[in-house]
């Protein structure tokens, strides 16, 4: 008999009909023999409309209060989901981020988990029921308060849930069939993925694939936690992600697949002092603020002799505040100007062949090319290269690279509309 | 400085401007100089939507479950209404019934409070906080599941939380403005009561005024809490009660209002044999049905001589089920027939004065004899009377009862629509 642990995205619990259906697939996996621990994410635009109220109400709500008033959405899910469990003839008790003793920092809206204690989930699984768990959400260690994990929680709490529980597998139902060779929307032959170490879906998802956020892949690699990735509109197979690269036959799996990102904007600073320490100082800067940045570029100013030029990519959000920063310190720093430009994207290739198959670099800079697309900035792990371009010629260049590559199939990919958390 | 617990009921923060109108109310409060805890209700319609949900996924749902979906909706408004009071400039925080101390029997949607610790809120008042507490609910004792104290659920709340905090007096504020002399619905010179003693409340709720329910009033007078009935529309002084009708001056307050109550029906055993023992073969039965009898009348039957016929009412709900239990054992018991009747009424006289004041049973039956009104069937107690009669002729009853007994006054009632819980 195997532990199972599921975890539902809002959409696919968005109605109540959706809610019997997800129910019915519960009750088989618990039916099949398996001890289920089922982690829920709140109805579909439950959390948008808790939002809506806290604005009317507050202009700049707290943010212990607003999860208070978020965390209300995954209770009310996960209770539904126990009683469709329920009707359906099988035993369910659901319990909150708090009583499932889910520990974590105390930082209101982005909290991190610290430690889970299911002890009361363990005993309920031993009493032969099925457990639902409120995803998103824990109690803070100190002030006892409840806290939400942010983007990607209920995901982060599946897996948590599935490392205490010593879990046999993580299954995440979401509205895509598993994790694609590239974006579907973006490549018609994106091919699905049966098997992803690791450390390739680490890069994928840093490198922009929505379907699972980097810290849950971070968690799972962290505790060895395999990671199956499904839809909970169909019955296919999915996508596996478990294991370390190094497990992988170098005869297969030359590259994995392309990841494309609009989320970044890129920065440059013209014109700085070509003596040591001065670019130091750039990034100073920007790490006081807490903005994280990405690509790093420094070569010789072009406008400037004896000057050098430094460019970064940071999240657009933070752009602007990395600006203003920076111009505030342009006389310490001592260059002539920053350039900010939000219309780019970033495409990733990632693959743990790549290491051991020399000429990856050279095929992909002739696929961008042959594409007719300029090279804006170049960044590589061992396992990935990243290139910046105009983002009108983003999904040009995902085309092109997952054609050069040959990573297309013949599965026709299914596109369902939703969110999550 | 005084400790002031409020309560508000569902209507009062039915939307975010109602909100924001409560959290003007309370932060005026603490402003005064009181240290302030409040109990909300769950926003109007927000539990029938869940119902309604929980109806859709699961047609008898788990008591459980439904405890742990309900409680979503204090939950709710308290963390609004905690943030409308932030963005008035003061701090405030929401506890759920669990962190407060709300601790309860394990009986999902009935629970009765067994004790509350309310260390927590106790600290953040230190700490100068206004603090709210999720009405209605709390914590299973043994199972430490959520718990529902079903209706009048949050009135109770507020008043068991005042008396663990000793607090100078609980708020409760509703759709009316106090307690009046009569349902000013029916009464249109129904008078507002200033005060009320515990043990006239208690009457008054046991025969059918619903401004407060019962086991809240029991509570208040088992700790002595006094409650201050007003409304949350206005800032009429609304009715105090608390005390005992000991300390009330015999010359005032002769009678101190009339109640009357729809929801029992009218059941009539005829022909049971006139030996001792068969009564009582009838109340057990019922009595084993856990259903409440309320008035009872046994008297040499009508039709059959030597046989005698005991009338008794419940509420109508329970009714059909007793017929059912009677007819069952009327070979055992060996009556003739069972009548049923639920378009009855019941009309009470409530006032501490009446058990030092001969003659008022001789006016009350005068009063509605003048208006035609024949009674059915008499209780009394120390300070009350009670007449069973045809419901059609209720609210002349009521009239007629509050004009003999000269209960009317000048103000004018204010009947706004609104539930609570």
């Amino acid at each position: 008999m195997a532990l199972v642990v599921q975890k539902y995205g809002g959409s696919s619990v968005a109605t109540a009909e959706r809610i019997r259906r997800v129910a019915e697939r519960i009750v088989e996996t618990k039916k099949a023999g398996n001890d289920v621990v089922v982690v829920v994410s709140a109805m579909g635009d439950t959390t948008d409309e808790l939002l809506d109220l806290a604005q009317q109400v507050c202009p700049a709500p707290p943010a212990r209060e607003m999860d208070m008033l978020l965390t209300s959405g995954e209770r009310i899910s996960n209770s539904l989901v126990a009683m469709a469990i329920h009707s359906l003839g099988a035993e369910a008790r659901s319990f909150t981020g708090s009583q499932a003793g889910v520990i974590t920092t105390g930082s209101h809206g982005k909290a991190k988990i610290i430690d889970v204690t299911p002890g009361r989930v363990r005993t309920a699984l031993d009493e032969g029921s099925i457990v639902l768990v409120a995803g998103f959400q824990g109690v803070s260690q100190d002030s006892k308060d409840i806290t939400t994990l942010g983007r990607g929680g209920s995901d982060t709490t599946a897996v948590a849930l599935a490392a205490a529980l010593n879990a046999d597998v993580c299954e995440i139902y979401t509205d895509v069939d598993g994790v694609f060779s590239a974006d579907p929307r973006i490549v018609k032959d994106a091919q699905r993925l049966e098997k992803v170490s690791f450390e390739e879906m680490l890069e994928l998802a840093a490198c922009g694939a929505k379907v699972l956020m980097l810290r849950c892949v971070e968690y799972a690699r962290r505790y060895n936690v395999p990671v199956h990735v499904r839809s909970s509109y169909t019955t296919k197979p999915g996508t596996m992600v478990s294991g370390s690269m190094e497990d992988i036959p170098v005869e297969e799996a030359l590259i994995t697949g392309v990841a494309h990102d609009r989320s970044e904007a890129k920065i440059t600073v013209v014109g700085i002092p070509d003596t040591p320490g001065y670019a130091a100082k750039v990034f100073r800067a920007v790490a006081d603020a807490e903005i994280n940045i990405d690509m790093v570029l420094q070569n010789i100013s072009k406008v400037e002799t004896g000057k050098t030029d430094i460019t970064f990519t940071c999240p657009k959000s933070d752009g602007p505040r990395a600006v203003e920063l920076l111009t505030k310190q342009q006389g310490d720093i001592g260059f002539t100007q920053v350039l900010f430009d939000d219309h780019i994207g970033k495409v990733s290739l990632v693959g743990a062949g790549m290491k051991s198959h020399p000429g990856v670099t050279a095929k992909f800079c002739e696929a961008l090319a042959d594409a007719g697309i300029n090279i804006d900035l170049i960044s590589t792990s061992e396992i990935r290269i990243s290139v910046l371009v105009d983002d009108n010629e983003l999904d040009d260049a995902v085309r092109a690279l997952h054609a050069a590559f040959e990573l297309g199939g013949d599965e026709e990919a299914v596109v369902h509309a939703g969110t999550g958390r």
